[in-house]
């Protein structure tokens, strides 16, 4: 089989992961950058990783979709604050049998990306990532990092569906074919709704969360609440999955969340993504979210506060 | 009418204030202290306020109800979180045809006070008062002042009701006379549930939290849950409370709420008795309240990690 290319669009502590692991496993790989552009251009990329550290000191780098060459899959891996720069960024990189791989998280955006390049070129790849960008270039991997891939226009698993795992493979990422991307979607909600929401309004880490009563049982109504809105939504998840994520965080070490993380560092945080966007899917299937709601609304008073230009 | 003597059990922001007006009006006054006995006993109180200052060189000080006189009015000015003191501190300052006015915030008290007293000896006495102790035995009255009074036990406006409104009167204070002292109690929490809770949360004056569209509506949206929950408890606000509650608030200065001052001071805020004895009690008569729910748990996880010793 043919050698796939790939284009990073958005190469931060996720994208720049993945991206330098995929060329690392001899791919052909393409990164967009923005801040970082230079000095990647100039340095390459550096990857400090539990599983091994590695550099690559030449890599493909652009700062404009339009110098890219057009890729077999382009890796979405912007924060979805950035998403509104889709319609520029997206069209010219991908090929017309290629397939944009929508990595971020939360809810709605293959539909976005969808919308402008078809939705048979367009599937999900969830991270299960723990990773930060600790300098221009330079990514420091914690843990994790298995990718859960799904087809967004149908469900089972396809035969690119499969290529694209190969090439995970090949670099070392463990990945789970879904038949059914909503459902990955809306698990991943289950946990980040409750642990990203509370740890940004506490400021507190997922240890914390757990620990005290109040807060654990509230972590837990608001893993019911999503629960019901993705049935409302026609996706019913599995039994027993609410105790399965408390169990899991319980032996987690320690955890600040990406919001967490956006937050303390005054970046805009993916508040519509995470809740704005499956807060009005319930609510268009007629459910009830006022968990997530007051959430949504502590969420949105904190981000304008907190990106809100100083003086 | 024979004068009535007036007992001050927490001469704080509150009830340092009342007492002092008591005083100052002429009335037989004796405050209950703690960490300010000795100053007070030495220096007395001073009240700045918007009504004009004064001084009271020497007051009836006392740091222990068994050298206090019997009162015909106990006034309940502790903080809330005090309440486990009320055992050994009622009893033996209130007269046999005395009554415990309960001027504190929060639903269930005059009930707790009632088990130690008697339910004929409770009344309730809301404070709409804007007052901060800026030094012992200091006290600065920066707004408001008046007292909603009402019969714990019965309904309807009774003779020691007028008597001591009257009073208040002579200390220049305003005072409703209530038939029903439950609606008052809620209707209150109408106000303080979202704006003591959020104000906590948000770092916020009630000002940002109306400035703010999502705030904004979301203050709304607790003010109907608590309007709904007091119905279920047999309890019926007028129509429009909450757009009259919305509307008084935007003409009102920025305000810090008192729950913000507590949390602010690293004092244990009145947790329990704004939100916990109203979820309580909405949930025994059946009345689910999420919002009302969320913000405990989140004020529930603020004040242990805010009082918890340092180091």
């Amino acid at each position: 089989m043919e050698q796939r290319s790939y284009a990073i669009i958005g190469a931060g502590a996720l994208g720049g992961f993945y991206g330098a692991r995929f060329q690392h496993a001899g791919c052909d790989v393409h990164f967009l950058l923005h801040r970082d552009y230079e000095h990647v251009r100039q340095h390459g990329l550096i990857c400090e990783s539990k599983d091994g550290d590695f550099t690559l000191p030449k890599v493909n780098a652009y700062q404009d979709v339009r110098d890219m060459p057009k890729c077999d899959v382009v890796c979405l891996s912007l924060k979805a604050t950035q998403n509104h720069l889709l319609p520029q960024l997206l069209p010219p990189v991908v090929k017309d049998d290629g397939v944009v791989l929508v990595m971020q998280n939360g809810l709605g955006i293959e539909e976005q990306v969808a919308d402008l390049v078809g939705a048979n070129r367009v599937m999900g790849g969830l991270c299960f990532l723990c990773s930060n960008k600790v300098g221009p270039g330079h990514i420091r991997h914690l843990d994790y990092g298995h990718v859960a891939l799904g087809e967004f226009a149908s469900r089972g698993i396809s035969d690119r569906m499969r290529a694209i795992a190969s090439d995970f493979q090949r670099a070392g990422i463990r990945t789970e074919l879904n038949e059914d991307l909503q459902i990955v979607r809306w698990q991943k909600l289950v946990w980040n709704i409750p642990y990203n929401g509370l740890s940004v309004v506490l400021n507190a880490d997922t240890s914390e969360l757990m620990k005290n009563p109040h807060t654990r049982q509230l972590v837990e109504r608001i893993m019911h609440e999503v629960v019901a809105d993705a049935q409302a939504c026609g996706v019913s998840l599995r039994d027993g999955i609410v105790a399965k994520m408390l169990s899991y965080t319980d032996t987690m070490i320690p955890y600040r969340t990406s919001m967490k993380i956006d937050y303390d560092e005054h970046s805009p945080m993916e508040v519509e993504a995470i809740f704005g966007n499956p807060l009005r899917a319930a609510d268009k299937a007629g459910a009830q979210s006022p968990l997530l709601q007051e959430l949504y609304c502590l969420l949105k008073f904190m981000d304008v506060r907190n990106t809100a230009p100083a003086g």
